[in-house]
C-alpha cells in the first residue's frame, strides 16, 4: 500500500536554470469495493481511510443507511497471484437487501439495450432514491459563520501542505461552524465518501443541521452525495454544476459556490442563509 | 440538451449584504456511450464535442486507434420512454474486434471474484496493452515555450470565461508552442478525451511531438490516456498523483508539473525539457 504522499527525485525548472531536487507527491492507488464477495466498483484513491470510503460509497449508492447494516469490512487477504495483501482489495459484508441486487446489475450494465430504460435521467433515479429528506431540513446559518469554512478546511489538511495535490472536504456543524471531520484524496468524490463514511461509523446519519464543504467544484456526483446523506447544505470553493442545481432544487438541498474571502453565491434555497446587517 | 452554459437565478452575498442576480453555470448531463448498440459508459460532461468525447473514450480503452476503425457515430433517437431525443445517448459503430468483447465483460464486472484476478494492477494492464510507443519519441521543447502554454491554454477557453466552472485540455505542437485544439468539460478526463477523439478524426494518433496540457492536476487516469493517444508529454498547471508518475515512468512520458510562470516541476524523462541558459 502507498502511503498518502510519497518521495519522488524530480527536476526544477526555477529561474530558467535546472536543478534536481525532491517532492512529495499524493498517494493514489487503486480500491476495489466488494460487497458481500461482489465486485461493486474500482476507485482511483489515496490511501488512507479506506473503511470510510467503502462505507460512503455504499451510503450514497443507496446500499446503506445505519451502522448496524454492516457486518464486517475488511482487506482481502491474498489479493495477487503470490497471495500478498495489497490492500487494495476491501470486502465489505452488509445486511442484504433486495436493493443490492438490483444496484449490482445496474451498475454491471446488464440492462436492455432498448432506449426506454437508458434514457431515464439520473436525477430521476436519485431523488427518488434518497432514504433521507433535506427540503424540511431547519438548518439556518449566518453568511459570517460560512465564510470562515474555507480556512477552517485548508488548515485541516494535512496532505496537501506536503504535496499541494489533494482535494478535501469537511462536514461543519451548522451552529458552531466547527468542522466534525475532514477527509483528503485525489478524488474529491472520494474525500466525500469519506466524510459520510465517518459519519455512519459515528450513527450521524442523516447529517441534518450540518454544512458539507468541498475544495474545488461541485458537480452533480458531489450534489448527489450530499442527498444521499441528508446533509441539507452542500458549500463550494468553486463554480457547481447545471445539473447539481437542478438537483439541489429538487432536493431542497442548498448549494453555496464560490465561498471565498468574503463573499459567496447562493445557487438554491437560499433562505437557510441569513445575512445579518 | 443542455447548453456548454446556463443561466440561473441566484443570490449574492457580498460586503455583507445579500442581492437576487443572475449567474451562468457549467452545463452537465450524462452521456452513454454505446458500442456497437451494447452500454459501455454512462460518464457526467459538459454538452458539446459528443462525438470526440465518445472516439477519444475509446481510443483511451484501447478500442480503436485509426479513423477508419468508425463506421458511424450518432445520437441515439427515442432516448426517452416519450421517444424524446435527449442527445444524451450516443452510439458508436466500430469495426468488430475482440479486444471490444474483452473490454465489456471486464468494464460489466463479469469477473471472477477469486483474489488473483482481481488484485492485478490497473497499471499492468494498461502498460501492456496501449498501441502506441512514447519511450523513443524525440520531442524535445524549451523549457520557455512550455512556460507559455497555460496562459494559451486559458486563453482558449470560451466557457470558462462565462462560469468560472470548467476544466481545460489543450494539445500543443511541440516545435511552436501553438494550440491544435482546446477543449473544456466539468470533468478534466472528458476534456483529454474530446481533445484525443479530435485526433482521431484528424488522423493525427499517434500524437508524436506533441504536448498534452491540462488544468488542475494529472493523475493516473491523464497519463493513461496521453499514452494510449502517443503523446510524448503530459503538462499540468498542478501536481500529478504518485502513480501518474509511476506509470509515465514505465511508458516513456514525460511528465511536467506546477507549469506556472516561469517554473515546474519535471516528474519523469526530464531530457524532453531543455533549459537554455
Amino acid at each position: 500500500m502507498t502511503k498518502p504522499a510519497v518521495r519522488r527525485r524530480v527536476t526544477i525548472v526555477e529561474n530558467g536554470r535546472a536543478r534536481r531536487g525532491e517532492d512529495r507527491l499524493t498517494g493514489e492507488e487503486p480500491l476495489e469495493i466488494r460487497v458481500n464477495g461482489r465486485s461493486l466498483a474500482v476507485t482511483m484513491r489515496t490511501p488512507g481511510h479506506d473503511v470510510e470510503l467503502a462505507l460512503g460509497f455504499l451510503v450514497s449508492e443507496g446500499v446503506i443507511t445505519r451502522r448496524d447494516q454492516v457486518h464486517t469490512a475488511r482487506y482481502c487477504a491474498g489479493a495477487t497471484d503470490e497471495g500478498v495483501n495489497t490492500y487494495n482489495v476491501l470486502d465489505v459484508h452488509v445486511a442484504h437487501d433486495a436493493h443490492l441486487d438490483h444496484l449490482a446489475l445496474e451498475r454491471h450494465g446488464v440492462t436492455s439495450s432498448s432506449c426506454g430504460v437508458c434514457g431515464k435521467t439520473s436525477i430521476d433515479a436519485v431523488t427518488t432514491r434518497s432514504a433521507f429528506e433535506v427540503d424540511s431540513d431547519p438548518l439556518r446559518i449566518e453568511a459570517r459563520l460560512l465564510t470562515t469554512m474555507p480556512d477552517r478546511l485548508r488548515s485541516a489538511q494535512r496532505v496537501f501542505d506536503q504535496t499541494g495535490g489533494l482535494h478535501a472536504a469537511g462536514l461543519f456543524d451548522g451552529r458552531t461552524g466547527q468542522p466534525l471531520v475532514v477527509r483528503e484524496d485525489v478524488g474529491r468524490h472520494n474525500a466525500v465518501d469519506k466524510v459520510v463514511g465517518w459519519a455512519l461509523e459515528h450513527e450521524k446519519l442523516p447529517l441534518s443541521g450540518c454544512v458539507l464543504m468541498v475544495s474545488g467544484r461541485a458537480g452533480f456526483e458531489l450534489a448527489q452525495k450530499a442527498s444521499m446523506a441528508g446533509v441539507p447544505m452542500l458549500a463550494a470553493v468553486s463554480a457547481p454544476s447545471s445539473l447539481a442545481v437542478d438537483l439541489a432544487e429538487s432536493a431542497g438541498l442548498t448549494v453555496v459556490g464560490f465561498l471565498r474571502g468574503e463573499s459567496m453565491v447562493v445557487y438554491s434555497r437560499p433562505d437557510r442563509v441569513e445575512v445579518v446587517q
